[in-house]
C-alpha cells in the first residue's frame, strides 16, 4: 500500500471499533460490516484486552482490512500495530508521544494523534502526525468521560485551517450534522457510537459516506 | 551493553516491581532500592496504567539502571520497552506471542517468556527466548491469581535439565528457600512479594544473593 501516508486526506467515512458500544458485536464484526458499508479505514480501539486477545483480534481485522483494500489503524498500541502489520497507530494525548510512536512505525506506516486544542493539534503536527483525530466536536456519547467538553464547529475550523495535515474530526458526529463538520474543513470524520452502535452498521457507513460526498460538492 | 544475551545466565536476583504489592512505593523507589541491594536485572510490571504513564515511569527507570549497569525488562509492552531503549522485554502466556517479540526487538535485546509446563518452556526456546521464567515453583502471594498451582522443585529441574536456555524460577520464592531452588538448577530467581514488600528493599536484595551465592557454592 504505497503512498498511504500521502491519502490520508481521501479519508472520508473513519470507522473506530468498540465492543462496548456495537450491541454484542465484536471488533471484527463491526470491522467487517464496515468495511461492507465502504469505510474508508478501520481502526481497532481496545484498551482492556490482554495483549495476546488484542494481537489475535488485530490479526483477524488486518486480513479482512487487507482483503477489501482499506487501510487499519491500531489505537495506542504500537507493539500491536506493528506484530499485526497494521497500516498505522493512532496515539492520543495518554498514550505514547507522537514523537516515539513516529519513531517505532518508521517513516512509511500513517500516525494518527488525537488533539483537543490547536495547540495540541501543532504540536502533532510537529511531532510527525499524518492526521489529527480532533474532539470531540459535539457531545460524545459514552466512550470518553474523560474527553472535556465539546470543543465546537469554530475552533474545528481554526484547526483545519492552521494544519497542514488532514483534520478527522472526532466526538458525536453523526448523519445530522456531518455537513457542518465537513463544511468546517475536516477531511473526514471518525464515527464510534453513530455507526458502531447503529442496529445495521453498513447501512450507518454508506449513509455517512452519501452525506460526506455531498458535502463536499457543496464546500466551496 | 554488548553481548548481554549471553549474560542471562548470571542473572541471579531478578526483581520484578510491583506497585500493588510494595507498601506504597512507586515503581522507581522500588527499583531504585533494588539496585541498591544488588540485584542483577530489574523488571517493570505494570498492566493498568496508560501509556504514557507507563512509559514515563520505564524512562526513569531506565535511567537509573543505565547508570547503574544493570540490566532492564520490560513486561509485555513491547513499544515501551522499545521507546523506553530497554535491553529486552519478557512476554507470558497472554502476551504477544514470543516469536512476535523476537522479531519486533531484534536481535540483540533479550527475550524472557514465562512457562508453566515443560511443553511451554521447550516451545519458548524454540520461539527465541533467551531464559525461561518458569513457575509459580511454589505457592505465591497474591500477585498472579490465575497463575495455577506450585509446580514444585521436581518439574523445575525436569525444566531445568531439558532447556538449553537459562531458567529464572518464580513464585514464592525467599530467603528460606532459594537453595532449594538454585540446587534444581534454575540460573536464578524472579522475586516480587518476596522482596517488593519488604520493609527494607535493598537488605532483602541482599541477603537473597548472598544465599544465592552459597547455594552455588554448594551445588554439586
Amino acid at each position: 500500500m504505497a503512498g498511504l501516508r500521502s491519502g490520508v486526506k481521501s479519508w472520508g467515512t473513519y470507522v473506530v471499533t468498540d465492543a462496548t458500544l456495537s450491541r454484542g458485536r465484536s471488533h471484527v464484526e463491526v470491522a467487517r460490516e464496515a468495511i461492507g458499508g465502504g469505510a474508508d479505514v478501520v481502526q481497532l480501539r481496545e484498551k482492556d484486552a490482554p495483549s495476546r486477545a488484542l494481537y489475535e483480534i488485530a490479526e483477524k481485522i488486518r486480513r479482512l482490512t487487507r482483503d477489501a483494500g482499506v487501510p487499519f489503524i491500531v489505537n495506542d498500541r504500537v507493539d500491536i500495530a506493528l506484530a499485526a502489520g497494521a497500516d498505522g497507530v493512532h496515539v492520543g494525548q495518554d498514550d505514547l508521544p507522537a514523537s516515539e510512536a513516529r519513531r517505532l512505525i518508521g517513516p512509511d506506516r500513517v500516525l494518527g494523534v488525537s488533539a483537543a486544542s490547536l495547540e495540541e493539534a501543532l504540536a502533532a503536527e510537529r511531532d510527525g502526525a499524518d492526521y489529527i483525530g480532533f474532539g470531540p466536536v459535539f457531545e460524545a456519547r459514552g466512550t470518553k468521560p474523560d474527553s472535556g467538553p465539546p470543543r465546537g464547529l469554530e475552533l474545528l475550523a481554526d484547526v483545519c485551517e492552521r494544519c497542514a495535515v488532514a483534520v478527522i474530526a472526532i466526538g458525536g458526529i453523526n448523519h445530522g450534522n456531518v455537513d457542518r463538520v465537513i463544511a468546517a474543513g475536516a477531511a473526514g470524520v471518525a464515527v464510534i457510537s453513530g455507526v458502531v452502535g447503529a442496529r445495521d452498521i453498513a447501512a450507518a457507513v454508506r449513509d455517512l459516506k452519501e452525506r460526506i460526498r455531498q458535502a463536499r460538492g457543496s464546500t466551496p
